[in-house]
């Protein structure tokens, strides 16, 4: 236990994911180390996110205004849906520049272990708009592991009276894993290669 | 890339040590999802650590004032001082209970390589200390590695003149280990068996 401010600041870096009580002390005596305007820019950065990001009302990813930057762009066809899980997922697969169309996130995945069911999912948001943009493919980028694989199925049930091309990205992920770590050249071919469901 | 302020956060957060760009991106994304009052209260902490902690004029350990808890205890004995590395290292030991007397944080080690001298330590500090509060032992908790060992020797060299009992914490600690990752059990016997260097 440290004297007030230290200990607090130690106390609040531990609520953050992934790290544990070692790496807060870690992180806070180099925050107290750093040059202070290091430190407050951190701290600002913090509470802008908090007060600026906003989500987008057609693909629900985050961003600045009422649409993000890719609902906001005429050039992307609107008739070509990408379906992942987090904004995390989308800008993955934006990085490898494979995807032309627009995306839609759907807010994670089903997973009855964690209380998330279809409900809580942006589903149909999705619906919504395939109805209204005449999409012609829906391409399910969630993650290849169980309750993304649940998730697609479930999307891609929900498409079939559509009469949409629903497809997913092939394998060449590897199985088990997270989307988020694959490479940009893995993502290109599993996205080349994607089948119908 | 992310807009504005999502990005600018994700930034911020690869500037944190131990922090790469994939777990930044999840803290970012956490504290976007988090009760705007918990992100809040994590940039108050930072703000407010780097604005009211001050280094205690005796020993140099992190304090909210002029002096640090233990050199304001007028209970703790003040001719037995435990001279570490860091700030962090008198917490570990602090936690097992095992130091009667009072600390000093020389705020580092020798290390060449790193541009780290003695003159970068809080040597002198030290030595004026031993000289006016007729300081009876010094026992040196430097970390068990290559720069600690170096360290310790050096300021035994230089307590030479005053007398003093000088005693480095015994073996027991895993060589070439970190003090900040002992146990107390482990560091209870290492200052049971501390010799004379």
């Amino acid at each position: 236990m440290y004297e007030g401010p230290i200990q607090e600041l130690i106390d609040e870096l531990s609520r953050l994911p992934g790290i544990g009580p070692k790496s807060a002390q870690r992180l806070a005596f180099w925050l107290v180390k750093a040059p202070a305007d290091d430190a407050k820019r951190l701290a600002r950065a913090i509470v802008e996110a908090k007060e600026r990001i906003a989500f987008c009302r057609e693909c629900g990813n985050v961003a600045e205004g009422d649409l993000c930057r890719i609902c906001r762009d005429p050039g992307r066809d609107v008739t070509t849906l990408c379906v992942v899980e987090e904004p995390k997922d989308a800008a993955t697969i934006e990085k490898a520049g494979v995807v032309k169309g627009r995306y839609h996130i759907l807010g994670g995945a089903i997973s009855p272990l964690d209380g998330v069911g279809p409900e809580d999912l942006r589903v149909q948001e999705l619906l919504d708009r395939v109805a209204r943009d005449h999409v012609i493919e829906v391409i399910l980028a969630t993650n290849p592991n169980l309750e993304g694989n649940a998730t697609a199925m479930y999307v891609a049930a929900m498409l079939t009276p559509f009469g949409v091309r629903v497809t997913r990205l092939a394998s060449g992920l590897p199985v088990g894993g997270d989307l988020e770590y694959a490479d940009e050249v893995t993502l290109s071919q599993a996205l080349e290669g994607r089948r119908e469901m």
